[in-house]
């Protein structure tokens, strides 16, 4: 009766109210942004960027979306972790997996013949994701990627070049690129007796020697696999080969080393000495490794492959690339050889997060997300819009500046927001300075204060943030 | 028979190659940027950037997909174009719709009290793409919100003040800022007689008055929405008041007039007062007119609204925004007042890509993709390492410099490559030069060449391409 309808409508009070109060959840795995990370991400492409330009590189920018058909059959067992749109009526669509399968569409839509382009952009993947240890469902790739008929291995080269010039430019300590390649991979597993169509299922067992001991690796071989015990340790034979690539290379192109003598592997061997040869004139082949254990999971790569880690730091690869020639002929018919590089820029992102709140938390300036130079404050009240109206005059000599929301900020007000956004100037003015026509510029850095003419404000700030910007 | 197999054996070649031949396509309403577009793109942010930043405002990023429910019941009838993601086990999530909604649900999420924010970034809606007038599925927005309590009409104004800053360093034309408020709507429509039932439709109606006659307009709402005629004729009376900001108001705050005695038209017109007295004094009142005509569809608006158009350009709004109140609310149950304005930075592309072939096509340089500044060319045979060697002296000293690709390019290749790409220098060594330690340098522009010592390289060319930017 009348209690039961009480106790009903109190229960979806309780409800609603709790509704409204729920907080707003945001989908598993993806992240947002906040300004402080921000502020980082946009100086980690700025660095990156100018690379890309220094090298005559162009940038594009593809859908975040393809048709499913353009990803289908390209990234093998991966294609599981393909995010699909609902079929709303119309194409069937997925969100894109990486940016090199769009890439190669792009040339084969726009029949390019030869291109060198950068392209920043986010990839989804339905993966397990972990956070902590930078593993997104939606995250950032910053691929390069040289496509078109060139001298043999020089675009290769140029490719390692800037992701040397990165990793170096962005300074997050000593780094390695692992080298390897395709074809002395498939010539090792052939010298060892491994039978063509399990080339790929062992390459993939290989490929999980930077995480497992060999031990591990051989029984997945043998016991998964099925591979003769004996074919298994030549196999392992080869992939402790690991050292400085010329002294590397010296060793397995002597004359009677298997490799040399296999077809594919002499080949490959060549392509490599020509490479090196590139990197050494170029200064880029100091932090190379030539290492056979190097397999790469993907299916599309014909040729050189890589992968740079960095040292100390237990994030996994920070980069990973490789020749591809067969890619775009998926799409057109004709083929476009190409190679190219894509840089995890999630991981870079966390490492700089760290080294700039180290920085900060040792100068003592905060972390800046605003480049605010000026704040625009008043002695007394009623003066809100004469604020606004000295800062617009700023505006208009591109003076970065502000005027605060508060309509009577106090003194403490202004000197809080300047400490918490490093923000370096402050003008300030009451009646008395407006009716004599002046105002008053406080350095925050030097605790000083001057008085200086209305007309003499945009040329005295403009030279004090070009002093205080040449002293940083 | 074998005829018959012979001649399925053929039709399956013929279909096999058709389809190896078939160009993929790209989903219908998306494009790729090719890369003069990007560099467009580039500059056109950059600018509007860089306005942002002047204004003290902070970055951030969300991603491209929310949960489902975040994004239901925010845009009225226009939610069915709204792209889902297939149910594939987990979150039901679908493609942001524009990035106001995500922003309340960032500043919700995150418990932000005061925030001057912009947000670049693609939003997705399933309409009719109209790709030559500029509508497409996948389309940039650009938007710049303040949010948090601040004195009155203080960060409305700011906004505005932003809009006609990015449009005039857009350098895109004429344009004119049309204003409203809803609460000057709302009063007018109680005062016509208009049921607050009906409100919402009749806005929608009025809403169209840019695009149809007042005739059509009158029509929709006696015939369809059932107003008695002499209402709609009472709300046509006040739809074609528009004009000076500051000469309307005056007239509508006349003591006698209706919208003035109305209590929700009074607050508006206090609210439109303070607003044009603070754009005044920041010199941004020029371009603005009241139009008491403008009623923006979107249900979140809850005071001021305005939308921007180009003078002479038949293209819709280039820009639109207005005060959303209670939309931090929907997600936190605490509301946090906000103002804010969206940039259809694709029409803006659109024009900017326009201009920059009109001044490509007057000043016969190239519209440039790439900012290589230096050609790296031999002469004679053989000397592909050496050049790449060359260049990479460049690149450590910051020069954006290339290599060309074939082994052996003829000087018709590298006058080629500089002319369609605008490179402005070229550094030319043989056998000869390299023996004797120098290299040529010819200028592009001055048709010259010179001969300088290896060493003297760098700072040669960085004196050459620093005096040819100042001179540009």
């Amino acid at each position: 009766g009348f209690g039961a309808a009480k106790f009903m409508d109190e229960l979806r009070a309780v409800v609603e109210a709790n509704q409204a109060r729920r907080k707003p959840k945001i989908p598993k795995g993806t992240r947002d942004f906040l300004p402080e990370q921000m502020a980082i991400r946009e100086k980690a492409f700025g660095i990156i960027t100018s690379v890309f330009k220094r090298h005559g590189a162009v940038s594009i920018d593809t859908p975040v979306f393809e048709l499913r058909e353009t990803l289908m059959g390209k990234y093998g067992e991966d294609s599981k972790l393909i995010y699909d749109l609902a079929d709303q009526g119309g194409e069937i669509l997925s969100l894109r997996y990486d940016l090199t399968v769009p890439f190669a569409r792009f040339v084969a839509v726009h029949s390019i013949g030869n291109i060198k382009r950068y392209h920043i952009g986010k990839v989804y993947r339905r993966d397990q994701p972990q956070m902590t240890r930078g593993r997104f469902r939606e995250f950032f790739q910053c691929d390069f990627d040289i496509a078109g008929a060139y001298a043999p291995m020089v675009a290769d080269a140029e490719v390692l070049k800037v992701l040397v010039e990165i990793l170096s430019d962005l300074q997050l300590g000593q780094f390695e690129i692992k080298i390897n390649h395709r074809g002395l991979l498939d010539a090792m597993l052939a010298i060892a007796g491994v039978p063509p169509q399990k080339f790929r299922p062992i390459c993939s067992a290989i490929d999980k020697l930077d995480k497992e001991p060999w031990e591990a690796v051989r029984q997945e071989m043998v016991v998964d696999k099925g591979l003769p015990e004996e074919v298994a340790d030549a196999i392992g034979r080869f992939v402790v080969l690991r050292g400085e690539p010329l002294a590397l290379l010296q060793q397995l192109t002597a004359a009677d080393h298997p490799l040399a003598m296999n077809p594919m592997g002499k080949a490959a061997l060549d392509d490599l000495s020509a490479m090196f040869n590139m990197l050494q004139a170029m200064g880029a082949l100091g932090s190379l490794t030539l290492d056979l254990s190097l397999a790469r999971g993907l299916d599309y790569y014909t040729g050189v492959i890589y992968e740079a880690v960095l040292q100390g730091a237990n994030v996994g690869s920070i980069a990973a690339g490789g020749r591809y020639d067969k890619l775009v002929g998926m799409f057109s018919g004709k083929d476009v050889p190409a190679v190219g590089v894509s840089i995890g820029i999630e991981r870079v992102f966390a490492i700089m997060e760290q080294q700039v709140r180290e920085r900060a938390a040792a100068s003592g300036r905060p972390v800046r997300a605003i480049e605010t130079e000026v704040l625009v404050g008043s002695i007394g009240s009623g003066l809100q819009v004469r604020r606004m109206e000295l800062c617009a005059s700023l505006w208009a000599a591109g003076i970065r500046a502000e005027f605060g929301y508060k309509p009577n900020p106090k003194m403490a007000d202004n000197l809080g927001f300047c400490h918490e956004n490093g923000v370096p100037f402050m003008v300030l003015f009451g009646e008395d300075e407006l009716s004599r026509g002046v105002v008053k510029i406080k350095d925050m850095d030097a605790h000083q204060e001057d008085t200086v003419p209305v007309e003499q404000l945009v040329p005295e700030l403009r030279r004090r943030i070009a002093e205080r910007s040449a002293r940083l």
